[in-house]
């Protein structure tokens, strides 16, 4: 009943180029510290479930048929046929990609060809000064190429997007640093470096999200439910509360990602504050069922022109498919319920659901 | 299906008596830092779609019409007739009025006469206390006044409350300052203060809070959700917990206001402590649509006899109606749902809501 | 339509043996610091609701009768008789029993014969240390019984449990401490102790767990909302996250306990960690009508091979019943409702149920 032509995933990565099998498919359905426990499976989550029933019939197979035949079948196909149907029957008509994480991902131009849509990318500032570093020989010529970077980025890039709070925890010190104090930071970490080691020193992270402040671009902020190897209580996102503060209204948006189980705190930061936006995105492909009740939990404090659609997906396209679909159907299922009930009107809802499947990203980032 | 003749708003504010137009209506739909993002309304919020349901068949509009339509229809009224119009359309049958924000809002007695009910004072510390601090001279006499004040205001008001935990957060020292302590606050406060100066000093909040203890008259606390220039981490109800427990025998009664996002902490908190009081008002008025879920989750922990209905609204008549009709549209679908499925009878659904509607409000504050 | 003919309640406590009056039982119904609220009474709550929605057949009596009349039939029949029939008719099939707490309650045998099922028991850590340092007489000889007490009581148990949560908060250090830190720790507790002091010190509380991490058994670990007496805001059991990463790969399995308000932080890291499992259980017992809504909050998260039946019951042998009836019911609206929908398909459902009800803690604990 509620319809959503153009659905923008305003938070995404690529899709493995791999082939894979039950193990090392298993493994991507989820964010875990270690193998399954004995005895379980990660197919038997809310993800795996939802995975199970929508997209075994992109491929050609029923609902709900056991993993290992959905996986042959796969296998059958091949990973970029298999990842080409399912990109085009997610629904997606544009996908923001944060490039940032390693592995054998497709980018932006490959998502767009393979899923019939329109790309572009969003940059992930950790791993920008993790390369910066890599290749700079002084603390003068690392900030400088750094600055340099963030600045280049902006030229194309869609958004900016930082971990700073999975790494560090969200209580950063809300001001930017100074000179010094950078300088300083950074002469210990490129000291006490090898290539590839990760930035996890606030003075730097923080240096890093004004950059990125300063460029004007909208900053992607990741909260709530992290990356293992992180502690769940220092991402509650209103712990970014004296950094939101901090960088209003200097003309750059904020965008709180994931959220969830905070995700209420995300949206009630999202009232208050004129440039702060809420992601409904990766939490509806965690919770599978349960999809619509987290997305009305967002709907209650979030002004409607301040929430964006998003999958999270990473690694199986499958995941960009779920994440459209359980949106989609969630979507409708609540809007669609208060308009049941006289609580809304359809027009209403019908509007409110375009601007979060698309019109309020299109406003944000700038897309056509 | 269920009835409430009687509604006790056990926490709101007055209305303002000047004529408002799209924007100044707008502004006090919610709390915010700043206007809304380009782009954007506040009546695209929970609170604006269930105003534009209520309300326009008060004035003889159709609900959901276009908000310039509801403000047209509102001005050509005049805020006194709409105001009432919509005070007595809203089903409040006595109002408990904190009188303790600064604006052109109606007291008590224009409440009454306006809605045709009854009303009563609350008077909030923390502006008692600039007030006196205001006409004090010395340190010695600021205290001695405070004490009169307080002892004064206890005369006449059903209730006390407080805005300690978002002035300060409400991980407040639990126990009362020593008088030194009280005398080295107060005269570094009025030492540094200019006339109007807001109370932020933890030790005088907390001198103010066991003055108030001591008055025997219900304490109403704020906490959850506050008001801008506040941090939400820091107004979790279970920061009160040794406060509570410091209060305990005293003979004072605890009301947690708001409580969302942490509702089901203060449920938990009136469900430990026998004088501690569950607020299920504003959080409803905020969350619209989904006003029956929030009320549910406040009903998981807190005993029957110990919730007490509000609106906490201010400034807009429409948000006191609102603030009734969710609330007695949620207690009836979730009463009468939990009757339907068999788990509770009729007869006991019947009794829990008359009690949170009015009963329980007129226990605790001694109401006729 | 979903079903689930084993249950094994993986904690609870045993029942009263003493006859109860109208007041003893009430107090039974709740935690509370202190005797109802003039006006108020236990039974209005979600537990007393459900107890007389659910107990009063058993005894021949028609659903929702009033307490008075509830209380008369069951010393009629006397609290052995009664307590045999609500066992028996809780449909509960095996019993894990934390025998740690104090009071005239039945131990596992008589919860065996009485419920005509099976019984195991649980260890409680705190109370072994305070018995074992009741006849201790020197710090040497405390640290040796001490350990072979623990190791004793793993041969027969099928689990340790700690409420170090509790009384410390969940942010203890997370690795073992040393063994002079504990010898000092030792010192200074038996000095200062008179005969059943309670075991509050970190250091001892850290030795403990660790002595139980080293027995190999499952290690239950008390979250969420806790005993009277105790701060809700420190039992979160993300801030045992450190802990929990301490423990891993070691081979013990840690099940968080209860979790409610926190429940979805639980379920978090039951799917972020092999090892550590999410308890669905008493949260039910206190919630009642919103059971099932509470339980679909524990399925977003949790693998459904990581969460556990329990009835967290206590004293009352009606609090054995009305969890698990309202377990059983919640999970075949939550089940049953996804099933309708098409999210999930029947025979997925019911395996999921089974695992739930029985067979996750029959892997876990070992048992036949």
């Amino acid at each position: 009943m509620i319809e959503t032509p153009f659905l923008v995933d305003q938070y995404c990565h690529g899709v493995l180029r791999t082939e894979l099998g039950l193990g090392t498919f298993e493994a991507q359905l989820s964010r875990t510290e270690g193998p399954p426990a004995p005895g379980t499976t990660l197919f038997d989550t809310q993800t795996g479930f939802a995975v199970r029933r929508w997209c075994p019939p992109l491929l050609g197979l029923e609902p709900h048929c056991a993993p290992a035949r959905y996986l042959a079948r796969r296998r059958e196909l091949g990973a970029l046929e298999a990842g080409r149907r399912l990109l085009r029957g997610s629904g997606i008509t544009t996908y923001l990609v944060d490039t940032g994480l390693p592995g054998d991902l497709t980018g932006p131009g490959e998502m767009a060809s393979a899923g019939d849509a329109e790309a572009r990318e969003i940059v992930r500032l950790e791993p920008l000064a993790e390369q910066v570093a890599d290749t700079s020989g002084t603390v003068e010529s690392f900030l400088a190429n750094l600055a340099e970077s963030v600045h280049g980025a902006a030229a194309t890039a869609v958004a900016f997007t930082s971990v700073a709070g999975l790494r560090h925890g969200l209580a950063l010190a809300p001001e930017p640093p100074g000179p010094g104090e950078v300088r300083g930071a950074a002469g210990r970490w490129l000291a006490g470096r090898r290539v590839g080691g990760a930035l996890t020193d606030p003075v730097l992270l923080r240096h890093l999200l004004w950059n990125a402040v300063a460029s004007g671009l909208p900053l992607q902020l990741h909260a709530g439910l992290g990356e293992p190897g992180y502690r769940a209580d220092r991402t509650d996102p209103v712990l970014l509360t004296d950094f939101i503060r901090a960088t209003a209204g200097l003309g750059t948006d904020l965008v709180l990602l994931h959220g969830y189980p905070y995700h209420r705190h995300t949206a009630h930061l999202a009232g208050v504050f004129p440039h702060v936006y809420a992601d409904s995105g990766a939490a509806l492909v965690r919770t599978g069922a349960r999809a619509a009740t987290v997305l009305a939990e967002i709907l209650e404090l979030a002004p409607f022109g301040k929430i964006l659609f998003s999958t999270g997906a990473h690694g199986l396209p499958e995941l960009h498919v779920i994440g459209a679909r359980l949106f989609r159907e969630a979507l409708s299922r609540v809007l669609g319920g208060w308009v049941a009930e006289g609580a809304w009107v359809r027009a209403d809802a019908q509007r409110v659901a375009r601007l979060i499947a698309a019109d309020n990203a299109r406003r944000v980032y700038g897309l056509g």
